[in-house]
Parts: structure tokens; C-alpha cells; sequence
């Protein structure tokens, strides 16, 4: 794992459980494709959901060698591992946690299938790990959640007209369903009573939020120096948040629709002309503005939470997840 | 549904339930793709997964009005859609159940997300179909050895030395294991003794490799009359169960392999030169023969179960389908 978490002694011998579990689930014949399988579960990835499942967990009480939260940990990452391979056949990425992506080695053919397999494993390990639970039907859901996030944006796509609602709606499904199943499942398994499951949940959905806004940010400011392709979203329509801010003012609009119809033949001069507007008119500030107050609420969901080591740690990590910059 | 059965009155109200069923699930939020999956459901589908659940729950004492085997078979159903959805994805089809693909018709992009979006609808009915039922696991399973089937498949393109083995675990997966599950499913849900189950199971399992091999068989002697590209599958690289057959007789492997080393440059003319001399080596008849064995098998498992009206219409069906023409 490239994992910053790694390093915190609270969640770093659970994470290493989560990987192992993981490990243990990804089984193909065909053993090319296991290998990319097995790479991109242990070299790239932040653990994120994982780290944030098992945190709220441990801040709820649960004891640190419950098996159940590691495997829940395990296939919310395993699920997201499936997106992602699906994401990039869409998106046409070469590149995915800093290796070739499974499409790029494999085609895009054997990426559907990787990732469909990858769908079937989570499953398999969600009833493994929680069987006649309701939380079955709640995994469910969010899965289709996410789904129909991706497939509004996909909706969307060079519309310069959606609004900030629309955005939030797409990216609550496609991002944020994602960090709020981990926090919900780390408290409702780690026995927290209602609210506080409540609670966590809606600290998942505004932190999934303010990540996706990073995200966002990151398109804009990113830079090469950071490996990190700047305008990768604006190349297949996908308008991120300061883009769509910035074409809330008129003004500005004007500027950028004659750039923005030129569509899939937009050129790379094209795009950093858009990139150049979208920063001088300040939307990429209102953007770190916006993406801050998600923040905010999300620490302010921590704080109504039990105090404790594990709960500074998530604070803190909160925090730095909004100063990200890769 | 363009549906046969729709005419036998022992199954036909229920199969209309099962299409109401899967119509009331599928709900997306990009409105032509729920048109498209819409009109996939209820056009082209021969319905034969549900069918064969519903008639073997009846073999084993279902009442009619069962309502569990109907979410239990449009489970089966959607499952199937997912799958082909992708598939076409991989093979390019421009068409499926006769109209336009979902691919062909929203690009490759949707359809990715579109199957995933049925997977994860299948998921959730049959968590409202069978909730804490280690039926869960079982779908799970059936859904792993269907993708495995595929990777398998696909390791195999272009490959002139798979034996008969190979291909029959392949089809194992990706088609008979959804057969399987159709007629396991219906035994155990009408309330089946464990030995009556098993063989329901086993029915399915021989039924569905009759079914592939027949469809392999209809790749090689469909011809433009019957509006099936012929040598479909040779194309993409996947050799079936005639081909296969030809290529294990060395003098004819020897006329056939200098065509199929022109692997995607295989033209037109090259395929029906391989058409021909599988057709002439016998290896059609052949395939015929292997596929009645199967038949065989599955009518003998049939023979085992409860004899009544339900029985005799099953026996009627699964000798049809060996002499089906589409």
C-alpha cells in the first residue's frame, strides 16, 4: 500500500488485515489479469475508505481486532477498485495509481470483465462478512447510487448550462455514496447507537463531497509538476466544479462557451486558455471556499462524536485532506 | 417478450409477472438508457432462464401465484441482460434481441455502466427475493463462475490447440451456470427435497451446454436467411465447439490453420473457406451428435423429478431447443 495511514499506529496493523483480505479475495484464471489485480490492490492504493470505515469504527468503540470491520473495510475498497477500472475504460486512462491501467494493459474487452468479477467478489465478501444483515440491501443501494452518479455526469457532459445542484446530486452518488457507506458501516458494526451511526453517515457524505471538490481543484491546479494530467476532465465534457462556477457569471460564460463548443475536437492551446479564464476569474478560489465549508461540516459531524484518540486522528486527517495535493 | 412460451398457459401469467417485475426495477435517471433497457427487456428476450426456473418450481409442487420464484426468476433475467450487455460491448455487436445494442446505440461508455447498473438491480431484487437465504452466496458464486467463464474464454482466443475440456468448463461458466441456477432456484424455492434439487441442478447444467453448443452450431449453418451473422464468433477469435472439433483432426488442423493465423485479418472470404471445411469434415454433424448427448443427460434428469403436466411440457421444450434455428 502507498498509504499514508501507514504510518498512524491506531489503524496501520487493520489496513494491513484489509490488504490481506483482499488479497485473499482476488482469485482469477487468468493469472496476468490476478497479477494487474493483485498490483493495483497493493501498490497504489490510499486506503481511504478503508482507513475512514475502521476509524469511525474504532471512535464508536470497536476493538481493533474485529475481523468483521476489516472485511467491510475490504470490500467497500474492493468495490471501489471496480469503479475505478470501469472509470478508465470510459475515460480512456492510461495511467491508474501511478502504474498502466488495467484497460491500457489488458484492452478495454478484459477491463469490463475485471471489473465485473471485481463487483461479484465484493458481493460475495459482503455476505461473508455481514450475512442476513440489512446492510446487504443498504450495499445495494449505493451501489446504485454510484451508478446512476456516473451515468447522470455522463448525462451532463458538455451541458454549460447544470447547475451547482446538479453537480452535487452526481457527485453525492458517484463520489460521496462511497465515503458515506464506509463511515456508516465502521459505526453501525462497531455497535454505536442510532444517532450516532446518523451522524457518521453524514460526516461520510460531506467529506466524500469536499474530496470530490479537491478533486475538482486538483484538475485546475494540479500541474505537471505533480504527474497529474491538468484538464484531464474537461477533454470528455466532464465539467468540474470550477469550470461550472465559473460559468454561472455571465461574463465569463461568453468567454469560455466558444472554447467549450468545440467539444471532443478542444485542443490542448484550447484548454488552457479555459483553464487560464477559470482562474483569473476566481473560480478556482470560490471553489477551495465551497470545498472548505464541506469540510466544516464534516469536522462538525466528528465533533458531536465520541471523544477520543481515534476521533483526533480523524480530524486531522479530515483537515488534510482539504490541503491534498495529489 | 417475444416469447414462445408465452403460448403454453402453464407458465404464461406468470412469465408476464416476472416482465412487470423486471420492468418496475429498472429505473435510471438518464431517461433514454431506461427507454433502451426498457425495450431490451420486453422485446427480444426468448425469457428461457425464467421459464425453466418457473416450470421446474412448478415440477416441484410451486403454486401458481408464487411470488418469490417471479422476483427470483426476473433476478435470473436482469443477470442475464448485464451479462449480455457487456458481452456486446466486447464482441461490438451492433444488435441484440433484434434491435440496436445498447452500445451501438450510446457507445460503449453507457453500456459499461448500464450493465453495471443491472448488476447491482439484480443484486437488490434478489435481496428482497431471498433476504438471509444462503441462496445469496449461491447467486454470488454463479456470478463469479459466469465472469471466470468469460476471462477463460478469452484466454483462449486464437488459441488452435483448446481441447473439448477447455471449452466445456468455459461454457460451464459463462452459459450452463446461469441455466443451473434458473432450475436450482426453482426446486429449492417450491420446497424440493435436497435429492430433487441436485437434480433439477444437473438439468440445468446439461441443458445450458446443449444450449451453447447448438448456438455454436447455429454460428456455422445459420446462414443470412435466419438474420444471424454467420461466423460471428470466429472473428472476435472464439473457436466454437465445431471449429474446435475440426482442428482435433490433424489433416484438417492443417488447411485450417494457415487461414486462422491471420488472426483479426481474417477476411470474408477466409471465413466462409473455414466454414466449408469444417462443414465438410463432419465436424457440424459432430457437434450435433455432442449436443444430443447433452440433451439426453438433461432429459434423464427430468425423468427423476415428479411426473405431471409441468414435467411433460419441460420434456417437450428441452427437446425443442436441440432443433431450435435461432
Amino acid at each position: 500500500m502507498n498509504n499514508k495511514w501507514q504510518t498512524y499506529p491506531l489503524i496501520s496493523a487493520q489496513l494491513n488485515n484489509v490488504n490481506r483480505c483482499i488479497q485473499d479475495q482476488i482469485t482469477c484464471n487468468n493469472h496476468d489479469l490476478q497479477a494487474a489485480l493483485l498490483t493495483m490492490a497493493n501498490n497504489g492504493g490510499k486506503y481511504l475508505r478503508p482507513a475512514i470505515l475502521l476509524t469511525i469504527g474504532q471512535i464508536c468503540g470497536a476493538k481493533r481486532d474485529n475481523d468483521q470491520l476489516v472485511k467491510l473495510a475490504a470490500s467497500i475498497e474492493i468495490l471501489h477498485m471496480a469503479t475505478l477500472i470501469h472509470d478508465d475504460i470510459i475515460d480512456d486512462s492510461p495511467k491508474r495509481r501511478g502504474t498502466v491501467s488495467i484497460q491500457a494493459r489488458f484492452g478495454k474487452d478484459t477491463a469490463v470483465y475485471a471489473g465485473d468479477l471485481l463487483f461479484t467478489i465484493f458481493f460475495d465478501l459482503l455476505l461473508d462478512a455481514v450475512p442476513g444483515s440489512e446492510y446487504l440491501k443498504v450495499n445495494a443501494q449505493i451501489m446504485r447510487q454510484i451508478l446512476n452518479g456516473e451515468l447522470g455526469q455522463m448525462n451532463q457532459r458538455f451541458n454549460t448550462h447544470q447547475g451547482l445542484e446538479d453537480y452535487l446530486e452526481d457527485v453525492s452518488g458517484k463520489t460521496a455514496a462511497l465515503f458515506q457507506l464506509a463511515a456508516r458501516e465502521g459505526a453501525h458494526f462497531a455497535g454505536a447507537p442510532a444517532q450516532d451511526v446518523t451522524t457518521a453517515t453524514k460526516f461520510g457524505h460531506y467529506l466524500g463531497i469536499a474530496f470530490q471538490m479537491l478533486d475538482d481543484i486538483l484538475d485546475y491546479t494540479g500541474g505537471q509538476q505533480l504527474n497529474k494530467p491538468v484538464m484531464e476532465d474537461l477533454a470528455t465534457g466532464v465539467y468540474s466544479l470550477p469550470l461550472l462556477l465559473a460559468l454561472q457569471e455571465e461574463k465569463v460564460a461568453k468567454e469560455l462557451r466558444p472554447l467549450l463548443a468545440k467539444r471532443y475536437q478542444i485542443t490542448a492551446k484550447d484548454m488552457q486558455q479555459v483553464q487560464q479564464i477559470v482562474i483569473s476569474a476566481g473560480a478556482v478560489d470560490q471553489s477551495r471556499q465551497l470545498a472548505g465549508q464541506y469540510t466544516q461540516r464534516a469536522l462538525d459531524c466528528l465533533a458531536a462524536l465520541p471523544d477520543n484518540p481515534s476521533r483526533r486522528f480523524l480530524e486531522k486527517m479530515t483537515k488534510k485532506l482539504l490541503k491534498r495535493t495529489i
